[in-house]
């Protein structure tokens, strides 16, 4: 199985403290070694990283873990190749476009017998299900909504019975990112918690690093961390429900039938 | 005016020497300081790199420099703004997805009163007209030849009436590439070279700094690289005229009437 990781901030913020952490997986660990990626929104644009050595040997890695790249949007992927090659094309996270804005997405799990229907407006480059079904839900926004991005509930909505749909073709642990809105859903395993002020010293449970966010936040600051596996062993951090689609925006996670986030 | 440069070759090879030479544009020996980018194919995949600092300054091109990533396929721009903002968005080259395959496009120049109909299957996420005229490339060819990619002949022919009608509306020198297929398209400055064998040493014309290729190739490798100014003061450039396309595949350019490549 792969491992996700995603940051959703209220102000520009880097993941150098996170990705250290999530990056010892791929390959040190744990046995997540068949490739990695990350991408940060940055306004509009996207940095996109993939890269199918093993995080931990791989250059770009380490340049992600040196250089503080500053998002309100992130998402990285550990992959351990259950479907499809170790190839370049088969790395998540996945970027496309739709309604003008840059979507990425990346999973954890494995689907069988997907094989929906796809009408070539997106079309998938390499041959995981993953890719498979992020084509498919992309292709259904567009079906759905026509040439205008909706509303975010309007699209929340579509989107939590698009993903049970996928997800009863197996385990569907995913994230979908566009601009500021990060949008989660978990079959088996995620996590997140909510960094804010008063921020606490946090320790690494993968590496013998600490990081004290007092020093380097001020206390506007907020940041939501989403997870396959906690990793700090000094925080709450709070399971997904299994079924659970959580949208987070500055930091926030809403839940069904409330509005603090609309 | 920005500057592109491009590489196709017929075995995987790393562009680290002339990258580095064109690296210097960006803020160096030339005023090209308004962000730069890199894609590189890679079997299907794409590493896509791109930043709105200036080259000489950005962690990340001195990461290109010293980490020889293996390509056959490879566009690079350095951006000086003329339309659009400098933002991350607006840093070719840019990337989408048309009939399983990835597509990046960098462009050089100006176009004026280029409003172009776009029916939402490719829409620009930034507001260049560079990226404006990707997207109605894309779309276009896909109107054109439905839902399978066509030979290469076919291709061409469409993209060449196609790219004169977009350069009736300025300057539009162009670097498309898929897979290990570069189109490029010259409006009023692009120069080639193909290395191949017996190799000799270059000396960059940026940078006090000379490669022997006789050490780093073997005598079956090809390499063609298209810029938009001459990299190097002692090897033989080749000017392309004005308005014409260019195919090179495996390091061979292709000319119209002639079928080397195909």
């Amino acid at each position: 199985m792969c491992q996700l990781l995603a940051m959703n901030c209220n102000v520009p913020t880097d993941i150098v403290f996170s990705f250290t952490g999530f990056a010892m997986r791929g390959g040190r660990t744990d046995t997540h070694h068949d490739g990695w990626g990350i991408a940060f929104f940055e306004g509009a644009g996207v940095r996109h990283f993939v890269d199918h050595q093993a995080a931990i040997a791989s250059p770009i890695a380490e340049l992600i873990k040196n250089y503080p790249i500053k998002s309100r949007n992130v998402i990285a992927h550990i992959r351990k190749a259950t479907q499809g090659l170790v190839a370049l094309e088969n790395c998540h996270p996945f970027v496309r476009e739709l309604w003008g804005s840059y979507w990425v997405f990346a999973h954890n799990g494995d689907l069988k017998e997907f094989h929906p229907v796809l009408d070539g407006a997106f079309r998938p480059v390499g041959n995981t299900d993953s890719e498979r079904a992020f084509c498919y839900i992309l292709q259904t926004l567009r079906a759905r909504f026509g040439d205008q991005r909706p509303e975010r509930a309007a699209l929340r909505g579509v989107l939590e019975e698009l993903v049970a749909g996928i997800a009863a073709h197996g385990t569907f642990n995913m994230l979908l990112a566009s601009g500021n809105e990060l949008y989660a859903h978990c079959s088996t395993n995620l996590y997140y918690l909510v960094r804010q002020y008063p921020f606490l010293t946090a320790e690494l449970s993968d590496e013998d690093v600490t990081v004290d966010f007092s020093e380097v936040t001020t206390p506007d600051d907020r940041v939501a961390i989403i997870v396959t596996q906690p990793l700090t062993t000094n925080e709450q951090w709070t399971a997904f429900v299994p079924g659970e689609l959580k949208v987070f925006l500055d930091g926030i996670p809403d839940a069904p039938g409330n509005a603090k986030i609309v």
